[in-house]
């Protein structure tokens, strides 16, 4: 099995390496080592299939962090730690004040892949260790972090160490938890030396920093569509998560004449088969998907008595995803009202969308533009990520690479270490960018 | 706990007599009788909650049996029992030849009500006490038949007793059953001293039954609706069971464009919202029933990638039903083409449907006019029964009593006392008209 690992470690690395151009190596940014890097992190977590298990807490996500913090400082960051296990390296400035802000995470979630999240991170710390090779200092102080448990694969939540730095964790309610094995948040957070105070003692000043950017993986397809390396993200949609329940009369499926029946799969089926079309009705942007649905008592010869459903519907605008959703809520009543059934419509989250300022947008394009020769390619992230809870205080962008056939958390995620890189360029240009404004 | 049980055993039989009419009892037909053994059935499987749990193969099964040999054998029926643990009672007529046989079977559901198979033993029981009570004989044998595991609760099997009696059972399948326990078949059989070879030599000569009647509880509301006691059936509507699997795209709820998607349940729900509107177009008895439906990876914020779905298609005639599946068969492969999915049918289950010979469905019809003064309603069975076994090889008759709310397979599952033995007044004419008519 431990071969079987160390074959699989070798694999990922080749695999990085084998059509990597060396062209894109200048500006002190080098692929090798960031292909080393990433091979590095993946080790912690490689499952026999390839994919990645670094579930946040575990041993596997705090050695990945020490590794971070080791080249960290052997790059010359000045590294610290904070209460909730999140992991800081600092560069000074030519000028003090506010710092930009980069980073991800670490963790995975249990059947994951390589990039979500080590992106972020490695391409992060690469913007530094470019500096330091080209002796060369960023105009105001630049922050790698990594974020504690973003993926929330052991107590269902995620977003935690973001959360704990903006001062916005609940720390009430993730002491209720308890993870897959049924052991409890503070029990978990002991084996790696954590507590839940130090969440709280976490909270940084977000005065100090100036604007935060987090390279991720696209998880879609739109970059590899248009053959881009990278985007610029305009904004990150916030989920609003609804659960629908219909209610009919259950019975036999051979005693029930069809005239005489209140089946409440064939009202859900109609409202699904119509909800796909209301976010065009309101924005370009906008997504509606209904992606879980259970059908009570679910027996084949049994008319459905019950069918409980889920609706996320995202949008970058709060006005846009808003509209969506009371269409949506809507149309749920007049579906059951057509079928004689009886609804419920329940919001179980609404996640308030992020845009990306106009500014940040416009530096990130310049940034494309300055660093590869491209047209810079705009698009929104429907996915929530730790920029999403850190642009709630303070200035954020994403820059996404591409992602083959748009695959995450699954052990086939991929992006060529040529994307990869080139979305270093970006991002060390647009972070100069920020800085040099100041 | 046993208390309990002595209590529910009272409530049923209460009930049973609370607003029994007495003017039901005549032509020796007598219904505190009847409301008795139904009530000493119960009893062996009463559950806390007052339903019933008489598995087949169960020591519950075994004794609600011995009970009814009991009675056959105070009433003067002459009692065998075959290998399969099927018991009659027979009462020979003025004149020898082939006997009308009529009953059901005593085993439940794991949580089922006390009427669903009982009630067509005792009726059949009643219809010969009653002859033995008015000193009268019938015009030609008659026998009353418990038939053993009809459910099929144990091996999710099912009509055993009654597929051995004609002949019709695949030994070498049932052997490689194991029941919910993990127990084999050949074990469970030796605990109620039956063997698998006794199934076997069960095979009856079927040239000496001139007819099989079952009266069994509706399981649906036509009768309750229209006021009725008792129906007519006119024919057993053998399902054809589709598995429907829908193959689209799983991606990012949030990461995936409307316009890009191919989505599993957009493309699932598209077809079940239309699959209700095809058995009318072919006749008034067909019922097409999405029952169960289950989507892949089922979550909040997934596009889902698969969908597998059951479709339940039934009607009383075989060229109805294929009309019927033939249609949604070729709309399932529209449906997908128009949403770029891919659709696999399987054809999972196909029973022949059974009708109940015309002459048969006049004598019944007649039957309820000369017995209680009512026009006659018809209605089909749309669930399978040990007659559907039966009709196979001979003429075959049900009579349905009318069910509270359409309950069955559960331990709400309740007829009226009343409805009860004017059924019983039916079948005794009813048979009595098979028997003359020779």
């Amino acid at each position: 099995m431990a071969e079987q690992i160390t074959q699989q470690v070798q694999v990922f690395y080749d695999r990085l390496m084998k059509d990597y151009d060396v062209n894109n190596n200048h500006s002190g940014i080098d692929g090798e080592r960031v292909a080393k890097r990433l091979t590095a992190i993946a080790e912690l977590g490689m499952t026999e299939e390839g994919g990645c298990r670094r579930i946040s807490f575990s041993q596997e996500e705090k050695r990945a962090k020490e590794l971070v913090k080791q080249w960290m400082e052997e790059d010359g960051l000045a590294v610290t730690v904070d209460g909730a296990g999140n992991v800081f390296g600092r560069v000074e400035g030519l000028v003090a004040g506010p710092a930009v802000m980069s980073g991800s995470h670490l963790d995975s979630v249990m059947h994951g892949g390589h990039f979500d999240g080590p992106l972020g991170v490695i391409s992060a710390l690469e913007v530094a260790s470019a500096w330091k090779n080209t002796d060369e200092k960023p105009s105001i102080p630049f922050e790698v972090v990594v974020f504690t448990d973003e993926e929330g694969a052991r107590f269902n939540g995620g977003l935690l160490g973001s959360q704990s730095v903006v001062g916005e964790l609940n720390l009430e309610e993730e002491k209720r938890r308890v993870d897959f094995n049924g052991k409890p948040f503070e029990d978990v957070l002991a084996n790696v030396g954590l507590t839940p105070e130090g969440f709280i003692e976490a909270k940084r000043d977000l005065s100090q920093v100036k604007a935060f950017v987090e390279v991720h993986i696209e998880q879609g397809k739109q970059l590899e569509k248009r053959n881009q390396p990278v985007g610029v993200v305009t904004g990150i949609a916030g989920p609003t998560w609804l659960k629908v329940t219909f209610k009919g009369v259950a019975g036999h499926a051979g005693n029930t004449p069809m005239n005489d029946r209140t089946d409440a799969l064939v009202a859900a089926s109609e409202f699904v088969t119509n909800v796909k079309d209301f976010p065009v009705q309101v924005s370009d942007s906008g997504v509606a998907t209904v992606g879980k649905l259970e059908v009570e008592p679910n027996g084949v010869n049994v008319i459905p008595g019950e069918v409980t459903l889920t609706v996320d519907i995202r949008d970058i605008k709060e006005e846009w995803k808003s509209e969506i959703t009371r269409r949506v809520k809507e149309y749920a009543q007049t579906v059951s009202e057509q079928h004689g059934t009886v609804v419920e419509v329940e919001e179980s989250m609404n996640v308030s969308p992020v845009q990306v300022p106009e500014k940040m947008q416009k530096q990130a394009g310049e940034a494309v533009e300055e660093a590869l020769g491209l047209d810079p390619f705009y698009l929104p992230s429907g996915a929530g990520h730790d920029a999403m809870i850190l642009g709630r205080y303070v200035p954020m962008a994403m820059l996404f690479t591409q992602s083959l056939d748009g695959v995450s958390h699954n052990p086939k995620e991929w992006s060529s270490l040529n994307d990869c890189v080139q979305t270093i360029h970006v991002l060390k240009r647009f972070v100069e960018k920020i800085g040099e404004e100041s």
